[in-house]
């Protein structure tokens, strides 16, 4: 039984790793740190988790909380992260920090957070279908949600050599924005509308790069993310224009697919689907759906991936990756269906 | 043409007399007010109103818009309008007050808003289907949204003296709690919920009990309000028991039809519909719609009515009263359809 | 391990079922019905169990069903079960029937859905906090939604013999309605619109006052159920009307508290909840979260109970039944947290 | 006063011009047609126009509607439209044609629509932005509603010759799929989704190329349609690939700008505004809200359009081609501003 700490644990990636750390069968929360909630119950922020859990939030140190934990997921902000995990892993913790902190080389995660970054060390990008290193990792950077679903949707391809650019327009539910209540998340500018932002250089654009990059590096990316009206999941609609001499291999269906299914065959929660993916059937859960359907006659390849953004775009993704670094199966705790309706 | 002031309109109510205004025939918005946004346009917090006005907000005395305005509506908080009316009114302007300070008797008043009022007037209650003295007030103070669809719903069975107490449960869009983000407003919050709040004492129960035991002083009220997940409405359902010797009446559907159309029949913005009422029915009008149903055999029959909380329920009511206080028809400028679907 | 079937798996509770019992650690399906979809995959209608499962849609008789299965559930329409169960127990199979056809005295069941029983069998009302007698059941007839939030919020008080009346107003998502697109759950006449319907004679309240009245017979009962903007949920809203004689119970906070206690002491998924219950906190789990508050000085007490429609108000209650009725712990695969946000 | 018919009333677009033209000063409805409804009340279906219309639907025939009416609007499915387009012609009266039935050129219609056209007749394609000749048109085409976000959106930046290629991301709420309930429209389907369709090949691809295509014939033209859990209002998301030489202007923002102002100098309901365009400014009214923002040293542009579908997308636009098409000034009748929150 591995015995795990959050820290940070008061916002929704920490409520979403309690509900999930409930259910694995070789894992148990023993210490949920917030600073602003200490001495308070998780139920004071979680109440979905009341009679589940008897836990109180603390504000230990980072030594303290290695002492007691044998694997650590840090949920807090950017640039707070480098303040937490060094110490951590010195006194032998292996760490999964959900902030961008490690996702990226620090020339650019400096240029993009605008920031030093203070404490630079050796991490794996923990997209575990793309990265089998994880499982020898003592730090990964967990993965943007974004980047998981868009990564995901056209890696294959990439790698096939088949991309020559991609015009990324995702549609992120507002949990990704957070637990706190914002001008945009106000149920009357939410409700009944649908909200591009950040049109042209959202953060998470360098992770979504780096990945695709690894495969081929001339692919060009470019990614406008928009909230609709809905609480969980994120749906990525991965405009790809393949090189010319790919034009032939998207316009078979049958020949992608099998690029599609090669690249995917040891990733169980990978499902490539009929029709389009619907946000209903991976939503609470770890799956990434996805499909794809070329316009006719052209070098337009349209590919659709569906997750949830809490769960395979944070903390179930998190979980995941913490199989991996312990040793066990990928799917350990994490093997349910999506909440349908 | 009246010309018209605002004072206070950075807020829904104050959006929605721009949008309604703009299409009144016979008034013109020459000024409208906010401390804090002094100098910026109103598009700056009013989008839907670009084009159509080219004002911008101002920071004047009451004395200088008393100069300038035939009338003024006052949208600030409850406790900030007892600053602006005495002075208003001095200067021979017209107003209706959307806060509470001018609804209730002072003493009610001060118990329910715990606060002292520093600036009693003589007011008129400004339901104009319960109050033919609107049109020769000087000051209106305007209902809150839920005392107009509890009121108007069982205001004709009170009249009749056929009510022994009511349960109101009410249902409110969650514009009501006004522009500002809150907790409750937090989209991943409202979405997929539907919150009871105040449960036993909410601030508008005074107006409710005021209008109904105008007609019947034994009526027992008591009121539950809800938000659900919308923008606009309130969704009334009146719990109303009757008194043992009004059990035959309510039995009687046509009976009590007769007692809405007799009390109703020169209120135009009240439709008596079959079926229930429908928010989208009355979405951006200034309509009341209203059904009933009997539960057979007993004392206890259902009243619903539908009204949009930000017209019948705040601007668009105070429109009417602004119609009648000038010598207008009623219905000027607010003889338009709902927004279905 | 029991072996499980699934009569009439089509449709929401049959999709619960089997998204509920993948997670189960004693209970495996084995068999799914429906006649429409026979020979079809299950994911071509519930999408979210790709990968989990790997079921085909049967269409076997209910002696085949018996031969395979150590326990049945039938999610067919009310009228079609009853010509399923006698022959599924008369091959000794346990079965649990999620439609109305066994939850109600044979005149009743007959009166309120105005058909001929043609098929009435011993049942117990499966609703565990008030059925101990669920353990020794060969047949259960598992609770409608609304009757299981409405029973469990006022079962207390009612033993306690305080209650004089309680007049319902309820609260549904629209999943309740089932899976086929009708004129209510169309998404413009759903969304920002909150319905009541069936205001005075729901189907279910025999149900209700079934419950409430094996305490006390004097216990007057009304229920106006509404659908609002929203997929999975019911929130109760529970106006109690005290006797005379329980005044002075119901105004005291600590001791209506006690009473919920001590009924509930070993229910464990009952949750009384400080400030009100959430749908947020019980969605996709089999919690019901309780919370109360008396109106001043009256006989009026607000009781607000909040579950999940298709988890604890059908197919998780179902499963709670299971697990008694094959002498399992109550919680087995079900003690889980809800989905939040 | 126009006499104006409504041919197909009984939809969402009926229903529109029924609300719409109540505020118009100078055209009245005299005449709705609906074969299935005639004889009932249009509240019926519209119950937003109750007290507002005495009208019932009617079933004549075209030649009688002519004589009584000087404009007509078709409101039918397309393929129908056809069957009443040349007789209310032939008989004098002018025709706005909702369907798809005179957008198109015969060929194209034919082949986009897998269908023969019965009765081709001369007809301008009514964006009144970009065909100045609606004036003196007979028959008007009223444009579909993506075409309508979709076109304006780019229109100016093909005219000036800069676009190489656009690739179209739409996101259109649920009531553009009409009045009838569907699978895609049930709530438990459409709510907490975005649902990507016709992911290549929509029937309206058609319309866009022909008004882009018009000002420069090289442009490319891809458009992926979505449904979002909203329920008007279009916000297309148009990612313009620039042509080489085109890239110092679309990174110069000004004189993007610049071109967009001239281009739209004398369209009142073309509304360029700073920041992102919101569904909820233009809700209800007849405006289009754009912005647009260069993705740094790139050919990437991204323009944002929005829309209400059911105004400027469909009756709104509709009935500013009325306006033209009867010499009246365009804004007659549409001069109000959006309903928002």
């Amino acid at each position: 039984m591995l015995d795990v700490g959050i820290v940070g644990g008061s916002g929704y990636t920490g409520g979403e790793l309690l509900r999930l750390l409930a259910a694995h069968p070789e894992a148990k929360v023993v210490c949920i740190t917030s600073r602003k909630l200490s001495g308070k119950p998780v139920t004071s922020v979680h109440p979905h988790v009341r009679s589940i859990y008897n836990l109180t939030f603390e504000a230990p140190t980072a030594k303290e909380i290695a002492e007691r934990c044998d694997i650590v997921f840090t949920a807090v902000p950017h640039g707070t992260a480098m303040d937490w995990v060094p110490e951590l892993l010195d006194a032998g913790t292996k760490v999964i920090d959900l902030s961008s902190d490690y996702r990226l080389p620090v020339d650019v995660f400096e240029k993009t957070y605008g920031m030093k970054h203070r404490a630079p060390r050796d991490a794996v990008f923990g997209m575990t279908e793309l990265h089998s290193e994880v499982s020898s990792a003592k730090l990964v950077g967990n993965p943007g949600c974004y980047p998981t679903g868009a990564s995901l949707a056209v890696a294959p391809l990439a790698k096939a050599g088949l991309v020559e650019r991609v015009v990324y327009d995702s549609k992120s539910g507002i949990s990704g924005a957070g637990i706190e209540p914002t001008e945009t998340s106000h149920y009357p500018n939410m409700a009944e509308n649908i909200i591009p932002y950040k049109l042209t250089m959202h953060r998470h654009v360098p992770e979504i790069r780096q990945e695709l990059n690894r495969f081929d590096k001339s692919i060009k990316v470019s990614f406008t993310p928009h909230v609709f009206p809905g609480i969980r999941g994120i749906m990525t609609t991965a405009h790809v224009l393949a090189k010319d001499s790919a034009v032939d291999t998207i316009q078979d269906k049958e020949a992608t697919a099998a690029i599609y299914r090669e690249f995917y065959k040891n990733s169980p929660f990978i499902r490539m689907v009929p029709g389009v993916p619907k946000l209903g059937a991976v939503r609470g859960s770890n799956f990434c759906d996805i499909s794809f359907e070329a316009e006719k006659g052209t070098d337009h390849l349209v590919v659709l991936s569906a997750i949830d953004n809490l769960v395979k775009g944070a903390s179930g993704q998190a979980i995941q990756n913490m199989n991996l670094m312990a040793g066990l199966p990928e799917t350990t705790g994490l093997w349910f269906a999506g909440l349908a309706p």
